[in-house]
């Protein structure tokens, strides 16, 4: 498995979509759905999101999930680390201390502060953070936009949301009414 | 797992009792037990390193590694590459494609050039392995010298690969005694 994985990946998709959102916040359903990407790992993706505070969820028939801040204060650190955890790029185990000809004072001396492989690493990790805090949903969002698509795509997936939230409000309806049918029966 | 992992981690450990190394080549378990780490996994390591062109074996029963180039052109990068192959931060699954609602024209659009999440992810991994090309074995061993570990200890590590040496010479020929008699008893 890649260090940054299919979740991020799968985050970073569906919060594009919440950049410029439909008139009613979408479910995460509907931003797997249309992605093409599997429902039930994008619920849970969105539940570390909404813990992370990057999203949150307005609830009731029409609740789905908004942004919770501005694009431009989501960087896609803020993702990788909401959806992995802050998972360290190397995981040191001190091999400097193990060597059998260690005494007291040697071990003291080669053991003190970071291990200088750990320090290489811990920068490798600093420049790649920094690389990942320097994109956000905004500027992402601004090179999606840049690609040229025709207005009519974008009126089609607004058309796709808004018809996706009428059929669960009928749904819904039918629920109810079908309960009350049955109290009736009763 | 971490995404630069334990044989990195060993490989470099041992790597540095290379830069100025005992008098006769050490043999991958040497260098294993010198830090007690396990010599099986040291060994397939140094395959590795080995086929990477870092290291070099001498054969023969005096037989070790070497360095196969200047402590100073063999970066943590390179070792990072050799042991664990070169491995991307983040595998791109080209998600963009697959919405549902993408026709012809606009598949074509939506999905030209790199995805903008995965060239993000592209210059996170060049910032971190350029980080990691910046470090070499001769400036990492230049820092365990800085440690102020005293000459003595030097010392013992050059009278522990020597005895070391000395331990397999005497079984190898304790060896060819032995099979020398079965041969003069046959």
């Amino acid at each position: 498995m890649a260090y940054i994985g299919t979740g991020v990946e799968y985050a970073l998709h569906c919060l594009l979509f919440l950049v410029a959102p439909p008139e009613q916040p979408p479910s995460s359903r509907d931003l797997a759905d249309i992605q093409g990407v599997p429902a039930a790992f994008v619920a849970k993706i969105f539940s570390k999101l909404e813990k992370a505070g990057i999203v949150e969820a307005s609830g009731g028939i029409r609740g789905g999930y908004r942004l919770a801040r501005p694009a431009k204060d989501i960087s896609v650190l803020d993702v990788v680390d909401a959806v992995e955890g802050r998972k360290a790029l190397f995981d040191c185990q001190e091999v400097r201390g193990r060597c059998p000809l260690l005494d007291d004072e040697t071990a003291r001396l080669a053991t003190s502060g970071v291990c200088g492989i750990h320090a290489v690493m811990l920068n490798a990790q600093k420049v790649m953070r920094e690389e990942l805090a320097r994109s956000s949903l905004a500027s992402l969002s601004a090179g999606v936009l840049g690609r040229g698509l025709p207005a009519r795509f974008a009126g089609e997936v607004k058309v796709w949301f808004a018809e996706r939230q009428a059929a669960r409000e009928d749904a819904r309806i039918g629920g109810m009414r079908a309960r009350s049918a049955v109290r009736e029966d009763d």
